[in-house]
């Protein structure tokens, strides 16, 4: 039996990083990874692949990091975990020896019990080199594609799919009454939307698919208001489900998502089987409730965590914050942590502070183009909640500096009196420093508040 | 006499916004802004007038937030502060009373008494149009410049004179090894001084200027190596002391760098009296020893600290971590906190890490361009005591990532488990992303410390 110490199922962003951190905090241990593709799609590169990049062969997360740290590389499919011997079986039905393992086993696309969903030409997302260049053709070949969903996923293909097929019909269809609703207050929302429409991509919001409608081939969609659309490709952009088969069946404990329970040191009901990314479960940084959240980001931050804990538990996760970053049009579209919907959900008495400028100075400054903060705080210990910026693409590495300061549990008077670094042709001046004004802007609305309250 | 209740003197980064602050959180008192200049410049643009921007005129700071958030603004000198009536006097003898002063007459360049330092056409950089208009026209004519100091405005002013001036010869004269060395470890210097090069600029290291030579008019300079240069036009960039002599008159007490001293409440010797910016004094976020770091960036954060504290004390300084930004060629340079040379001078045993990756994931995408992360943890605590970043323009933002976390004592586990949003055409990969893997780079430097202590 081929014997490993730390072994790793899955190959994507929680395998790959899992096995690295493995590797660097326990150096003298025998590393693998086994995976079933023989090629790696970048996960959130792959609506890229139908317009800036061009082919799935150009978005594949390289192999040398695993050479590089000495890891050995399985390809293969797992089709067993025996805990009790500790090893798992291949699907030639080889036995791999484990001291720990690690389950990244990630997710599969939702496909919805829709009539005719599974038509020739409904796809959903699969992350799978062949199966997306079966995409690729069937959209080279089309004039009217229609995407069910109009989250990132569904924005992100719409426009890539219009980059490569400027003539063709695209329809996105979302039973919510925003675009990016779950992620974005309605202000952004409504930007995004426009963002899209100025590129020709028609939303049905509001609207759902009632049936896909054809022969062999879908030749259109059915709404829900009655209205029936063309379309010779469709696409399904509604999310993922944890991939836990390989789990369930060696009896390792599911939650309450139906993905792999862990604690927060990422450990499954067997103590010496971590599992991160996708197929596990997750709790929000907030108030520790189950969370659906699935992102490539929290993926690698779980296997960071997974990876050290293996032989001694050094590491915990806080919980899901939730950050997202985007880019229609030139405009990047970024979130993390509550909306002002979320915080409301959540109990939270909140207020809120807003601010724009420019994100070089002086404002004529080649380039320039305006950059829009909008932080949530609770209104009582005034600790930062969320945050959502839209603009420069500056705002994608802005988003991440807002992480920190939710991570931290920065009160709106620590994120006024943070020191930013500022410069004409980078961000904002210190002056208008959108991150730090939109903290003293919500200070200020914490003092209306009040002024309020007394005179009622 | 004019009666105000929050008076505030200076109209630069730090006196715009402890009005502006003043106002948010005190609501009801009348407040007031004088100012010498009809036209104040933003600080940091001054270098950007030379080339991209074109002109003083078109790098100034707006009045409207004085209007709108109903500052009233009195365009005059003050030539006394009187504490016990509480007044101060201004150029044509007319008195304004206050309750609470704020200081912000910001700092003057230094001026080194080196011979021929007072020649036509050796300036200084003053922050005044007509001056920099001056400046400007004589660059206009020249042919050779020469700029003593490889600061942060040495370097900016040389690149932007090559933009307006493409065939003048620019020199820069530093006595220090090293361009930009007080802020950045030698290898990010080295790329900087790449850059410069190969735009034409020369420098010359290691170098100081004995003399400025010519008549009425500066014909060159000799340096002390013997060598002389031609020089039209010589611009002194070595820094600048803090404009106290207001406060000094008034007995006010000065502090070890000569700047105003302040407390961590940023009040003066006089509890109805603060200041804030480059005339105030400073202490290092480290270890509390005084520092000499002028910014505009650190005198906004200080403002807003001195406008919240007027009447009630309610936010401390931390003191300066110092962050900075730049733009050389199209690679930015940006720091915070100490460099391994500074760590060094202070005692710190630290450990490094480094990570550089692409800008955008995959590497295929359009506009990628490396983005190299250097952190600098102290080796027991793991804490991070500074980071430098070169590469893509987002570095601007992701310094204040890097500052965000030192400001909160964020250790190196957890910078590599903080919550990072990525996308591909704003950020690296998340199994990429810098930030996080500089961190994890240097805790596998941890490791390799303890191993080798234990060997030897």
């Amino acid at each position: 039996m081929r014997q490993t110490q730390v072994l790793v199922i899955g190959g994507s962003a929680a395998g790959l990083t899992a096995a690295i951190t493995a590797k660097r905090h326990y150096q003298d241990k025998k590393v693998a990874l086994v995976r079933k593709e023989k090629d790696v799609l970048i996960p959130c590169g792959i609506p890229y692949i139908f317009g800036t990049v061009g082919t799935p062969e150009k978005n594949l997360i390289p192999d040398a990091p695993l050479e590089k740290n000495d890891i050995e590389l399985i390809i293969k499919g797992v089709k067993e975990i025996n805990r009790e011997e500790k090893f798992i079986v291949t699907d030639d039905d080889e036995k791999v020896g484990y001291e720990k393992l690690i389950i990244a086993t990630g997710s599969l696309p939702i496909v919805p019990p829709i009539p005719g969903v599974e038509m020739e030409n409904v796809f959903c997302v699969q992350k799978d080199v062949s199966y997306l260049n079966n995409v690729l053709e069937s959209i080279d070949c089309c004039s009217d594609v229609v995407i069910m969903g109009c989250g990132f996923i569904g924005v992100e293909f719409a426009e890539e799919i219009k980059k490569r097929k400027p003539d063709a019909n695209i329809k996105i269809v979302e039973m919510l009454t925003n675009c990016l609703q779950l992620v974005f207050d309605e202000e952004f929302s409504i930007k995004a939307e426009e963002t899209l429409r100025e590129e020709g991509i028609e939303l049905l919001l509001d609207e759902k698919v009632e049936s896909f409608v054809g022969g062999d081939k879908i030749e259109g969609v059915k709404l829900s208001s009655g209205r029936e659309i063309k379309a010779d490709v469709a696409i399904l952009g509604i999310g993922a489900r944890a991939n836990v088969e390989l789990a369930e069946k060696a009896g390792i404990e599911l939650g309450p998502t139906k993905a792999i329970q862990v604690n927060r040191y990422l450990q499954t009901s067997d103590n010496d089987i971590f599992a991160c990314g996708d197929c596990a479960e997750k709790v929000s940084f907030f108030d520790g409730k189950a969370s659906g959240l699935k992102l490539a980001s929290i993926a690698a931050m779980e296997a960071r965590i997974a990876g050290t804990n293996l032989y001694h538990l050094r590491r915990s996760s806080m919980g899901v914050i939730g950050v997202f970053s985007t880019l229609l049009g030139n405009t990047a579209f970024a979130a993390a942590g509550l909306t002002e919907s979320m915080a409301k959900d959540k109990g939270y008495t909140y207020v809120v502070g807003e601010a724009e400028s420019m994100n070089c100075h002086p404002g004529g400054m080649p380039g320039a183009s305006p950059l829009k903060v909008k932080l949530i705080f609770e209104q009582g210990t005034r600790k930062l909640l969320g945050g959502q910026v839209s603009g420069a693409k500056s705002g994608g590495e802005l988003i991440n500096a807002i992480s920190a300061c939710i991570h931290q549990n920065m009160t709106a008077d620590d994120i006024a009196t943070f020191q930013t670094g500022t410069h004409p042709a980078l961000t904002a001046s210190p002056i208008a420093y959108q991150l730090v004004n939109a903290a003293e802007e919500a200070i200020a609305n914490c003092y209306k508040l009040a002024r309020e309250a007394v005179m009622t």
